[in-house]
C-alpha cells in the first residue's frame, strides 16, 4: 500500500468522473481519497454509478471550502464543466499535480480561448505551466509536467490521425476532418439532443465551423510539425452511446502509396501501445470502453484518407488522463489501462 | 370542402399532438382550425415538428382565454398532460365533441382516480358522459358518444389482447401481463430515463404493481365480460423509439387447442380492420407508425400466451383518437388511417 | 379505374421492392399487375412484407419465361441486384417504359462500368436511350423519356447537395464528400456487416476511394455544370436502419456569405417540392420513410459545407423511381409520394 | 508462472469463445495452450476478435485429430454448437477437467434431451459425472467436480431469480417467467433474425412454450427445493446487443411484505459476490459485459415479481464458466472476473 498515490477527483458524477472511477478504483498504484459531486454529496458512488455497485464503499463528498488543505493529495483530476477548474486549480497546494479534463487550460492564447469558450481566462500565468496531454506526441514533456491539460475527445482522435503526416512534411493543401461523436459526449445530463426517441434514428451536423476543439487542434498541430494549412473541422452526432470517428482528408505533394503511408504511421506509433494501425477502417465497435485509438491509412494518388476511432470517454478523456498520470508518476504507461473491449 | 369538420387540438407540441397533426392534416374530412402549444405560440408547426416542414402553413397558438367562444369547432382533441383537461373541457361549448387522450376521464370511480393519478377528480358529472374509446370493443357506443376518453397506450394493447378470451368465459385463475414500451411513451421532453447514452442499452421494469393503467384495464374488462380474476400488470422500458408489446399469460378451465383459440380471436375481430391476427408472435417492427394492432395466440394445454403489438403513439393514442372521431361523425372507420408501415 | 397505368415490379422481395409496393399500392393512378420474387413465388406479398399484411391480396410470382408477352404493362420497375436488368430489359416489348433502380444503366462509358461493377455492359445501344433519373436536375428530359436509370442512394444525396454550386460556376479546388448510410442500404439479406450485435455499436468506413457511385456522380456533375475538380468520395456505415447523410466540403473562388449561399439553393430548388432547404443541418430523423431531401448550406469565408439527408430507400430508390414515373406519365410529380415522416 | 493452469478452448471464434478469451487471457492463474476454430485455423485471435488485437499473439488452430494427446491440458472449455461436445468430450484424457458451455450435458433425462434438442444423447454414462454449474446454488458440488455443464443464459437469470423463493417453501400456484434476450444470444453468425435493419426496431416473442432451457430450469428447481408448480417460460428478442432480463411472476401462500422478501434474497446470496440485490428493478445497462446478476424483489400482497438481469455472454456463459473453473481449481471465486461495467 505504501506505493499508492493519493488521488482527488473533482466532478465525480459526470461521465468523465464515472470513467475515472472505473479505472482508478482498480489501478494498482492509486488510492482515491476524495471524490466530489455536490448534488450527490453523501451518496455512495455505487448508487450513482450503478456499474460500480458492490465494487467500492467510496462516497461522494462536497468539494472542501478550503482547497489549500489538500496537502496529502498527490494528484487531482478535474472533470468539471468548462470554466470551473480555472478558479479552483489555483487554490490547491502547489505540491498537488493536476490533470484537467476540461478545456480550461488547453488554449495558450487568451483571446482565442475567450472567442471559443465565451469565458475570460483568469489564470494566464498558470496556463504557462500546463502541458498538453496528448500522450503519444508529448510523452517526454508529460513525464516532467505537474500540470496537464487533457485533450478534448475530438481533438484526441483528430490529432492522432493527423500528427504523423503533419510531422512528415509531405502535406500540401488544406485538411478536412469530418468527425462524429456518440451521445455520451454530451454528458450525463438529459437534454433535447440526447432524447432517446429522437436520437436513436438521428444523424446530423452541429456547430459548423465553430467547434471549440478547432483552436486546440490547430495549436498542437503547429507544435507537431510545420502546419499552416487551411483546416476545416466538422462535428456530427452519431446514434451510439460511445465512440468518436474522425475521417481526415489530406493531400500530399507527391503520390504516396498505401504501403508507405501505413509504414509511416506504424513507425510514428511504434512505441505507442494504445495506437493500433489497422487495415481499411477502424470501427468504434472495437475500441468502445478501451483506451485504444485504431487508425487506418488509405491513399489514392495524392489524396489521403485517414480514419481514427476512439472511445470518447476513455482515450478521449479518463483513460488518457490516467495514461498521463502514469507518466507523471513514473509508472508503466499502461498500468490500469488494459480495459479489454468486448466482441460484440 | 363543405363536408370537412372543424378541429381544435389542445396540446400540439407533444408526441400525441405531433401524431394527431400528421394524421389530421391529410384526413380528407378534417380541417384543423386551432392547434395550441403555449411555449411554441406563434411558431410554425413545421418548425417544431420538422417532419411536417413544407407540408403545412399551420402555426401554434396560445389556448384562448375564453374557451366558450369556440363555437365553430366540431371536435376538440386534448393531448395535454394528465389533469389539465379536467378543468378545460367543462369550459367548452356543449356542441363541441371531445376526444381526450389523457387519463382524466378514463376512470369512473373518483377514489380510484385519485389513488392512481394523485389528483382530485373535479368533473365527476361530466365523467358520466364519457365513453371509453377502445374502438374495437365499444364501437356502437362510440358512434353515439359526444365525449370520448381515449384509452392509454398500455391499456389498448392489453385490452385488445385480453378481450376475446375474457368475453368467452373460458378463463380461470389469474391474468399476468408483462408489458413493454418504447421511449416515446415518456413524452417529448428530455428526462433521465430517456437519456440516449443510457437508454440505448437499457431494459428495466418500472412502477411495479402501481401503473395507472391498471384500474383502466380492470374497469373495461368488467365491461367486456365476467371478469373477477387477479390481475398482475407489469411495465418495462424498451430501447426503441416506438411500440408497445404486451405478453399476456392466461389459463383456461379446459384445454384449448391453438387453432380454436386463433379462430376465437379471428371471429371477435372479424369486423375490425386494424386488428390483425398473426402467427407465432407479432413484432413491433411491423406496426410502427401504423394504426394496426397485431395479435398472436399460443396455447399449451390450459396455458395461454397472447402477444399484442401496437405503436404507442398511433393505435395507442392519436390513431385511435381519429378512429373514434371517424365513428362519431359517421365517416368510414379507417378514413385517414391507412398509415402504411415500412419494411424495414 | 380507367386512368390507372399497369405496373410490373421485377424484384419485389428486397427493400427496394418493398418500398415500391408500399408506395404504388396506394398510388391513385397505379395498378400493380405483376410483382416477381422467384424465391417467394406463390406467397402473399403481406406474408413477406408483414407491414403490408391486410393491405393487399397481391402475390409474388416467378418472372415470366417470355418477357415479350408483357404487352399490357405500361411501366416496369426493376429492383434487382446489379447485372440482372442488363439482360432482362432488352427482352421487354418496346412499348413498356422502364425505371431501373439498379446501377446497370447509369454509366454511359462501358469501360468505366466494367471497372466499377466488374461486369461486361451487354446493352450499350440501349444504354443511349436511358435518361439519368435525378428528378430535380433532369426533370424535362425525364418527362420525355421511356427509359430511366434511377440514381443510386449515395449519388442522389450527393448530387442534390452539389448541383446548385457546381452549376453556379463559383467553385474552385477539390470536392470532398463524406457520406454515411444506414444498414438497409446493404439490402434485405442478412450479412456479417449487418449483424445486429456488431452493427448497433459500429461506425466504420468502407470501400475507400472505390465506391461504384463515384463515376455516376462525376458523370452527372459534368452534365450539371463545368465540373473538372478532383472529387473524393468516402462511404461509411451508420448504426441506423434508414437514411443517408452526405457532408460535402467545397471551396469558392471568392468569399460567399451564408445568406447568399442559402438563397442560391432556394432558387435552384424553388420548383422542387421534395427538396427542403433547412437551417444549420438536416437530420436523417426528419426524412426517414419520406421522399424529402433536406439540405443545409454553411459557409466560412471561402470554405463551404453542404449537408444533405435522405431516406436511402425512398428518395434514394423507390420514391424517386415513382417520382420519375409520375413525370413520364404526365401525373403531378408528388402523386402518391406524400409519405409524411413522423415525430419521433 | 508455475501456478498457472493449462487451458484448451474448443470453439474460440463464436461469442462464447470470444468472451472466454477476453477473460482468460488476463486471468492470473490461466495459460491458454490451445484455442480451436476450424474455419479460422492459422489466423491470429486478434484478427478475428478485433477487440483483442494487440493484446495477444495467440492463433486459432484446428482441433487435433486425436484428443487423447492433450494430456498436458488441465481444463478444457467447450463453446461449440449444441451436439458437438457429446462426441468430443469422451475422447479427452480423464485427467482433463471439463466445462461445457453447450446444452449437451445439462439434461439428465435422455428422452427429454432428445425432445428439446432433437439429438440422441450418446454419452449417458458420462452425463452422470456432470455437475450443473450454477455457481451460486451448487458451489460445493462444483468444487469437487471434474465435469461441469455450464447453465444456459436464460436458465442462469431465471434460476437465480427463482431459487431463493423456491427453496423457501413459501410458494403456491404456477410460476410464469417472461424472459428477454439481446441479439448476441443468437451467436456470431449473421441470420435473418439478427439482420440490423429489422432487429433495431423489433421486439417479438419466439419459440412459445418450446424453449430448450425449460427442462434445464425445471430440473434444477427440483434440486433447489420442493418444486412441482406449473412453469410457463416465454422467450423474447430485445434490440440490444447484450443482456438478459427475466421477469418472474410468483405467488406466496401468505402475504409477504417487500422488505422481508428482499431480506430473504439478501440472505440467500450473502456469500455470492456476483449477485447484487437492488431496489425496484435491475437494468441490463448496469450488468453488460460483467459477471454480475442484479436482482430486485417486489411484492403486492401474495403476488411477487422478481426481476433479474445478466449479461448473456458473461454470467450467462463465459464468465460463469470461469467462475466454475476457479472453484474447481481452488482459486478465489472472483479471480479474473472483476469485469467492471461502465457508465454509460
Amino acid at each position: 500500500m505504501t506505493d499508492k498515490i493519493k488521488i482527488a477527483i473533482f466532478g465525480g458524477s459526470g461521465y468523465g468522473g464515472a470513467e475515472l472511477l472505473r479505472i482508478l478504483l482498480f489501478h494498482p498504484n492509486a488510492e482515491i481519497v476524495l471524490v466530489t459531486a455536490n448534488e450527490h454529496a453523501g451518496k455512495a458512488v455505487g448508487e450513482v454509478h450503478r456499474n460500480l455497485f458492490g465494487l467500492t464503499d467510496l462516497r461522494f463528498e462536497k468539494a472542501p471550502e478550503d482547497l489549500s488543505t489538500l496537502e496529502n493529495v498527490d494528484v487531482a483530476f478535474f472533470a468539471l464543466p468548462h470554466g470551473q477548474a480555472l478558479s479552483l486549480i489555483p487554490q490547491l497546494p502547489e505540491t498537488v499535480k493536476i490533470v484537467d479534463l476540461s478545456g480550461d487550460f488547453r488554449i495558450n492564447d487568451a483571446d482565442i480561448f475567450k472567442r471559443f469558450y465565451k469565458l475570460e481566462h483568469t489564470a494566464t500565468d498558470l496556463q504557462k505551466k500546463f502541458v498538453y496531454g496528448l500522450t503519444e506526441t508529448n510523452r517526454e514533456q508529460i513525464k516532467q509536467a505537474n500540470y496537464i491539460a487533457n485533450p478534448g475527445c475530438f481533438a484526441t482522435a483528430t490529432l492522432l490521425a493527423l500528427a504523423p503526416l503533419v510531422k512528415s512534411g509531405l502535406l500540401t493543401g488544406k485538411i478536412i476532418v469530418d468527425a462524429k461523436t456518440g451521445s455520451s459526449g454530451s454528458g450525463a445530463k438529459a437534454a433535447a439532443n440526447t432524447h432517446h426517441p429522437q436520437r436513436m434514428n438521428s444523424f446530423y451536423a452541429y456547430k459548423p465551423f465553430q467547434h471549440q476543439h478547432v483552436p486546440e487542434i490547430e495549436q498542437h498541430l503547429r507544435e507537431v510539425g510545420e502546419f499552416a494549412s487551411d483546416f476545416v473541422f466538422m462535428t456530427h452526432s452519431l446514434p451510439v452511446s460511445r465512440g468518436i470517428f474522425a475521417s481526415c482528408y489530406l493531400e500530399t505533394s507527391d503520390v504516396l502509396n498505401g504501403e508507405d503511408a501505413k509504414k509511416l504511421y506504424e513507425r510514428f506509433y511504434q512505441e505507442s501501445f494504445f495506437v493500433r494501425v489497422v487495415e481499411g477502417s477502424p470501427d468504434i465497435n472495437w475500441v468502445k470502453t478501451t483506451n485504444f485509438c485504431d487508425i487506418a491509412v488509405n491513399t489514392n494518388g495524392r489524396q489521403i484518407a485517414i480514419f481514427a476511432a476512439i472511445d470518447n470517454l476513455v482515450k478521449g478523456a479518463a483513460g488518457q488522463a490516467v495514461q498521463n498520470m502514469n507518466l507523471m508518476f513514473g509508472f508503466e504507461e499502461k498500468t490500469g489501462l488494459i480495459l479489454t473491449g468486448s466482441n460484440p
